[in-house]
This record gives structure tokens, C-alpha cells and sequence, in this order.
């Protein structure tokens, strides 16, 4: 079995960064490798402000690993088990980092790409032999929502999804397995398929953008950060579970689905929704709002984690 | 202004109860009607076993009000300042109630319907004169989940919808105000939405029933839980906001709508959610699974209480 005490990480932005704080807290050493002036003390900046809410969420599981920096992408793999690769989502930027890294990369070890926008079959086109390359996709920031989307496909070395699983499991992620490359894959489709509901309500004049919001977050959104919509819907009939509710409610959904829009993300309707927010937010900053989001995020996840493991 | 500390909730199913059971912790009186059998003795359990998650969430705020029952709904809605209707969704059953509701009314009470599927201009067609009544809509168990969805028209009486407003809010709900009639309000839409790609994704095979429902609970469904999908978006592009946001993924999110699915209900894909269901839960059976889903619920709405409050 691959070792994967040793990991790198390519590219160190907001999600590498996060990312490296995660296997640093896991006991994993880290080498970072990205190419901007100043990106070592940003990542350690970072993992430093990280820290308090990996231990609030008991991920900081070991004593912390590890970290160093370098500006050659083949001296941060070498050695390495397992390397998450975060860099810009352009093809000809992964392509040209994974001719770097191909040739020192230990036989055994796993690539794992953040990629939301690239297939993995794209991205496999920058390989000699893109065995060791697998998609990790994970949500933002990384340390904070636990779910990583991981795909293989026949180009890729039997065992390598399954490595990649173990890893993340180890520094206390959870993943789910893509089985079929589709733009998105499965979370962000989910997001757009409940954004465009959302959109189409508040350009019919259903409801407010503020309104809008509040329903998901005081409502549905609820029930969604504790499982998910089917098994709440097997829920939702008692104890005829699913088949009871699918045979009670298939015409109410059939109804509204066929009463959903199907808005475009133009420029009146980007203006309509940035109105909307305007009032909604009463001029409160995007960046102290996500302090606010992720403290949330954080309470959640601490008070559920007991419950969770029972 | 409408006195609203005694009330009555007409119809004493799951929803029914749930409702009996806050407007108690908020100290209002509370007459139940129902002319089901024995509903009294379930009622008084129902209230019984919620007490503690009411008090856990801090919605238990005043000495418990006033129960009591009666086979009579003019008996029950004699005095009341606030109604909140929960009897069966059929259009004959809620305009009979209405029909001996009506001359007992107080002058300024509000009737508020629980109707999800039925529309308020299709239940105003029970009142000689329907400005009492608004959409109350509520999400399930309504102790829980503070979400209430509230919508009054042009023959809704001024000021009934605002005085709905007030009440939901000293009993400690969140409001939205539904602008437009539309099929399944706005929350039902918002989950219609989402569930319909969770049944595509299953039936096309990139991922299992038990993998999409993981990525929401583990992804995108904690942060639906702390804020509305166009907030969390505002948040998702750094200082620029929405606006910034918009113009760097527009591209993607109208690539990922085209592909969105349009699956039906029918009994095919029945079949396949609760086979997968089926392999997700092992066999764990519905009821408990709520008690599970409960739990996390009122932990999360704990933790987050002195947050939203900050």
C-alpha cells in the first residue's frame, strides 16, 4: 500500500492553502509548491488561522505535520504518496505542470486534481501515462465542508481511486464516487439546479432575492446539512418510507417540475440579482460575511460531529 | 392590533400538533379542534415529547399556555386572534371548515392555512368574504424548522398578512413573504428543484442515491444552512461579490444548466430510488432515521442560535 505519511500540494491558492492545513492537521507532511513571490508566508498565514477551527472540529488529529516550501513542482512530488494539484482551472497550465511532475513521481503515488470546470479526461491528456491522476474535487474551503467528489476511468491505475478514498478518509474528508464524467460532476449541479429555481423566483416576482434566500437557509436547508434529499423525502411519508412518498407526491412534483424556469445568468438578470442582494445584505462586506458563514459552518459541524459518530 | 395570546389550530395531524405544541412554549392559549377519535390524547403526547427540543432551542419562552379541545371548530375559533388551519389538503374538506368557521370569527382575527399544495385563491372560494384568510405555510415539523411561508391577495383584508407576520414572529418563526401565486409556493419549488438533477444524476448512473444524497449533506447542504444560495455566492468571489461573481461563472452555470435533466416521477424511477435507497439506509428503518434527522436538527439550530443572535 502506498505510504502516505508524505503529500504535496501544487498550487497555493485559497484552496491549496486550505488544503495544506488540513494534511498538516492530520499529521501528513506537506511540501507546497507554488510559483507566486510571497506564497510561502500566505500558506502560513493561513494555517495559522485555520488552526483554531480544526481543532474546534477535531480534525487537528496529530501533532501538526510537516511543511515546507519549493518552486519546483518535481522536488515538492518527490517522495510524495499522495499530491493534491489546485492550480489555475486552464488546461494548458495543468497540462504543462503534469509534464513536470510525471517523471519524478514515485510509482505508487496518487495525483489528485481539485478541478471543478475540466473533465478528468481532459486533464489526462497531459500525461504520458495518466495512471496516477484521479479527480478530487473538493468544496470551499476545503477544511471546513467535508466532501471530496473522486473519479478514475479506465486510463487510470487500478487501486489509485481507492488510495485516493483512504487518504482522505485519513485527514477526515468524505467522499463520494463519480462514475461518469458530466459537466459539474454531482455537487455543482446540484447548486446550479437550485440557483436557477431560485433565480426564476425572484425575476417572476415570487419573492424577494432576501426572501429566497431565507427560505433555503431557514427552511429546506435545514434538513439539507443533516442528509440528503432522498432520504429526507423516505422520511417524509412515515413508515412507508419512499415507495409510500413517491406514490403519494409523484403528481404534485411531476406538477412543479413542470412549472419550473429555466432563466439564463445574463447581464439583466446578473443586475436584478446583485439589487437584490444589495438590499438584502444593507451593505455588509462579502469578506466579514464569510468570517460569519464559516463560523457558522464550524458550529454546526462541532455540535453534529457527537451525534453523528453515535 | 389584534390580540393573538389565544389561538386556536384547526386540525391536529403531525402538522397540527407541531403547531399546538409552539404556540404553548410561547405562552399562547390554545384550543384544538379535530374530530378525529382519541386526537386529544395524541395531541397531549405530541406536546409532551417536543418540550424538551422546544426548550433546547429556546423557543420555550413563556409558562406553557392553555390546552384545550373541542369537536366544535366555532367553539374553537370563538375569541381567537390567531387560527392556524392544518385539516386535510382536499379542497371540499377546507371549505366546510371555513363555511362553519366564518360567522364565529372575531372581527380582526387571522385564519392562516398550513395548504402546501393547494393555492389561497382556490381555498378563498369557501368564504363568503375571504379576508381573514393567508397562506401560512409552514415546513415540517414546524417546531423545528423556523421557516414560514406567508402570502395574502387583493381579497386578503389589510393588514391580515402583517398581523400573520407578528404572530409567527413572537412565536419564534422566520417569515418570507410570497408575492405571486405559483405552484408549490417557493421552499417546495426550491426542493423540487434540487431533487429532480438528484433523480438525474442517479438514473444516468454517475452516482448512486446514497453518493448524491453525501454530496449535499457533506457539501453544499451545510452552507444551505447558514445562508441562501445567492448569498453564499456573493460570498464566493472575494470583496467583488456578486457582481464579479456573476461574470466569472456565467459561462459555467449556463453550460451546467443546458445539461440539467428533466427526469418524471413515474414508476420506473420510483423503482430505482428506493432500490437505492434501500442499499443506503441497510435497512434502517424510516422512523428512527427521522428521530436521527430531529436531533440534528434542533443541534445545529442550537449552536447556530447565539451566532445569528452576535
Amino acid at each position: 500500500m502506498t505510504d502516505l505519511s508524505q503529500t504535496a500540494v501544487l498550487g497555493a491558492g485559497v484552496i491549496g492553502a486550505s488544503w495544506t492545513a488540513l494534511f498538516l492537521a492530520a499529521g501528513k507532511s506537506v511540501t507546497v509548491f507554488d510559483p507566486a513571490q510571497g506564497a510561502d508566508a500566505i500558506v502560513q498565514d493561513y494555517v495559522d488561522r485555520a488552526w483554531p477551527v480544526l481543532e474546534q472540529l477535531g480534525l487537528a488529529t496529530h501533532a501538526r505535520g510537516q511543511l515546507r516550501f519549493t518552486d519546483d513542482p518535481a522536488d515538492a512530488v518527490a517522495g510524495a504518496g499522495f499530491v493534491q494539484e489546485s492550480v489555475p482551472e486552464r488546461l494548458e497550465v495543468k497540462h504543462a505542470l503534469y509534464a513536470r511532475i510525471e517523471p519524478a513521481l514515485a510509482s505508487d503515488a496518487v495525483v489528485a486534481s481539485s478541478a471543478s470546470g475540466l473533465t478528468l479526461s481532459e486533464m489526462q491528456g497531459g500525461w504520458q501515462n495518466p495512471g496516477p491522476l484521479v479527480l478530487g474535487h473538493p468544496f470551499n474551503p476545503p477544511h471546513l465542508i467535508p466532501l471530496v467528489e473522486v473519479m478514475g476511468n479506465t486510463r487510470t491505475r487500478p487501486g489509485a481511486v481507492e488510495t485516493a478514498e483512504r487518504f482522505y478518509a485519513e485527514v477526515g474528508k468524505i467522499t463520494i464516487r463519480v462514475n461518469k464524467e458530466v459537466p459539474g460532476h454531482v455537487a455543482n449541479r446540484l447548486q446550479a439546479a437550485l440557483w436557477r429555481e431560485a433565480i426564476h423566483l425572484v425575476t417572476e416576482g415570487v419573492a424577494s432575492v432576501e426572501d429566497v434566500d431565507k427560505a433555503v437557509w431557514a427552511g429546506p436547508g435545514l434538513r439539507w446539512a443533516t442528509m440528503g434529499p432522498t432520504t429526507l423525502f423516505h422520511l417524509g411519508a412515515g413508515a412507508g418510507g419512499l415507495a409510500e412518498f413517491c406514490t403519494r407526491y409523484a403528481d404534485s412534483f411531476n406538477r412543479w417540475w413542470d412549472d419550473l424556469g429555466t432563466p439564463y445568468l445574463n447581464a439583466e438578470t446578473a443586475d436584478r440579482l446583485v439589487a437584490g442582494m444589495a438590499e438584502a445584505t444593507a451593505g455588509a462586506d462579502p469578506v466579514s460575511l464569510s468570517e460569519d458563514r464559516d463560523a457558522l459552518i464550524a458550529a454546526m459541524q462541532a455540535a453534529t460531529a457527537p451525534l453523528r459518530k453515535g
